[in-house]
């Protein structure tokens, strides 16, 4: 079983990432055969300086190692190393429905907010189909946000073999009763991630670069520390019972108890038990809290913190690791665009 | 002096493509460096057949070569064979307003047609940049429909350019100034071929594919004769003077007398004088006027046919000169996607 994740070297990665979905993209490592991408070609629909694009894609790959990802065992590589991708961009573009593009969300959200959006915004989409079917991948681990990129990438599939593949019946896609024959490209389910939780920032919205919310996890120390510091709170005194996080915050707030969310994700159960009740009775301040969140913090990535430190100190191996997976990748992406060639008549 | 031309690889050639294109880029091989390509991933999005997109790219190569394209003189390649293509077409996708796409006349006319396009179409013109722009054509010749692409071309590179060339100034795009600097991607020109004619099909109609009205280039033999005399006549008797073509015809058509259209095209100029007197004075038939024309065509195109038939019976001649122009055009295609590796952050 063949599982793909990628993750857009958009941006430094922070907690929110952790917690939402680089957890639990590592683990399943554990589960399959996993391919993992640093999508630094999709990066350039935002990232604007070629300084930042190179750092952040090697950050990206230094978090997914320092988070416990094993290059022995799963393959880790960037997105631009393994240049069939767009190859496959192409040639699937011709067989999607411009009409499906006009629908992505992602688009549509931009184009909501009244931003002019660039070609790469619209194409987004069929990059991302051409990155998951260009490794026949079994399934792509996402947040309820992105089943719509996954059902793109399925029927864009579908309508690629449906017209280039001699006997491919749509109703059976593998081919596995008798005349049928299967596709060349490989529908990939959505496996959506239900334990992902969204994340509350310093201020209680959502924790996300574009907010400014956000603690880094691979960030400076001195500033981890000013970010926890600077988490939200109201003025209860130290001897009352602080509030609880209300089921429902108030609106554009995913919590109006940060503190509160923020040590019940990163402490374990135990600690986290002792927390809650002198929350609820009352006797400590805030600042003591926000200590003990420094600490769980530091529990939580400290091991990390250091590999990445180590690996950052040997670009060297981080491209060593790059080079490797690229090239397992690439003899993967070889073979199917070799089949996806001869069925669409290129040399 | 980099001369850049194009031909898509969607259907077997006429006439109406040798005078109304071909026969000036041809010439053009004598005017300065000429880089032609067949645009077979373009053909992708309306060949749908893998063994027909094989042998039009094939055809088109003979053609090209028949036509007196001189390999040695010239490049000649296939869009395919070089994929830096796919990588310029991505990374220009991202500095490429959309809203230039849904101006593009080629989408708009489909759109205007009815017909639900697919991405590929949209895309196109960014492909098509991208295969300007990859070899850093001074020019590149276009009939009128087509200058809208070249100057998407320039706007993009300029665009490009000048987020990403420390020191480009729009107004300066050669970087001639002090301080100034060139830009990485070159702004193409439009060379609009004054002389381009639009040739009658057999039906009046411009003569196209799509109407089925063609005269092919290299078709069977039988075949070409049977075309030149079905072409469009009325019922003037042989005695009577042939009524010569409107200077305005019914809507629809491009001639309405064909015959003497074709005849004037494809006859040497003394040899027209005498057609056109008895012509306009009467006594001849339509039929005579037709072997007329089947001898003006294979006078015209008689060597050209033999050279056709002798490279299709020759299909390794064919493949090495392909191979030979892509190696040529992939090491100046390699060259120009370093520098924009560089410019944007790709390793």
């Amino acid at each position: 079983m063949r599982i793909l994740s990628g993750v857009q070297s958009s941006g430094r990665l922070h907690i929110g990432n952790y917690y939402g979905a680089l957890r639990q993209f590592v683990q399943l490592q554990d589960e399959g055969e996993g391919y993992y991408f640093i999508a630094n070609l999709h990066a350039l629909t935002t990232v604007r300086d070629p300084k930042a694009a190179l750092a952040l894609t090697r950050e990206a790959a230094m978090a997914y190692l320092s988070l416990g990802l094993d290059p022995k065992k799963a393959v880790l590589f960037r997105q631009s190393d393994v240049r069939e991708v767009l190859e496959l961009y192409w040639i699937l573009g011709t067989v999607t429905p411009h009409a499906h593009l006009e629908r992505a969300h992602s688009y549509k959200d931009k184009v909501a907010k009244g931003i002019s959006p660039d070609f790469g915004l619209f194409a987004y989409p069929v990059l991302m189909a051409a990155d998951i079917l260009l490794y026949s991948a079994d399934f792509v681990p996402v947040g309820k946000d992105q089943i719509q990129h996954i059902e793109f990438a399925r029927d864009w599939a579908v309508k690629f073999n449906t017209q280039y593949v001699p006997g491919y019946d749509p109703a059976d896609p593998e081919g596995k009763e008798r005349g049928h024959a299967p596709g060349i490209l490989k529908l990939p389910a959505a496996r959506i991630q239900e334990t992902t939780q969204t994340v509350p920032g310093v201020d209680g919205q959502k924790m996300s670069k574009s907010y400014g919310n956000t603690i880094e996890l691979f960030g400076d120390e001195k500033e981890i520390k000013k970010r926890i510091m600077s988490i939200k709170t109201d003025s209860t005194p130290v001897d009352a019972p602080k509030p609880l996080p209300t089921q429902s915050p108030p609106p554009g707030l995913v919590s109006d108890a940060p503190l509160y969310d923020l040590l019940k994700l990163m402490l374990p159960e135990s600690e986290f038990a002792e927390v809650d009740a002198t929350w609820r009775a009352g006797g400590k301040g805030y600042g003591d809290y926000k200590k003990k969140l420094l600490e769980a913090y530091h529990a939580a990535f400290g091991p990390a913190r250091q590999r990445y430190a180590e690996l950052a100190a040997d670009p060297g191996e981080v491209e060593r690791i790059l080079q490797d997976g690229a090239s397992r990748a690439r003899a993967e992406a070889s073979r199917l665009m070799d089949r996806v060639r001869k069925a669409v008549g290129v040399p």
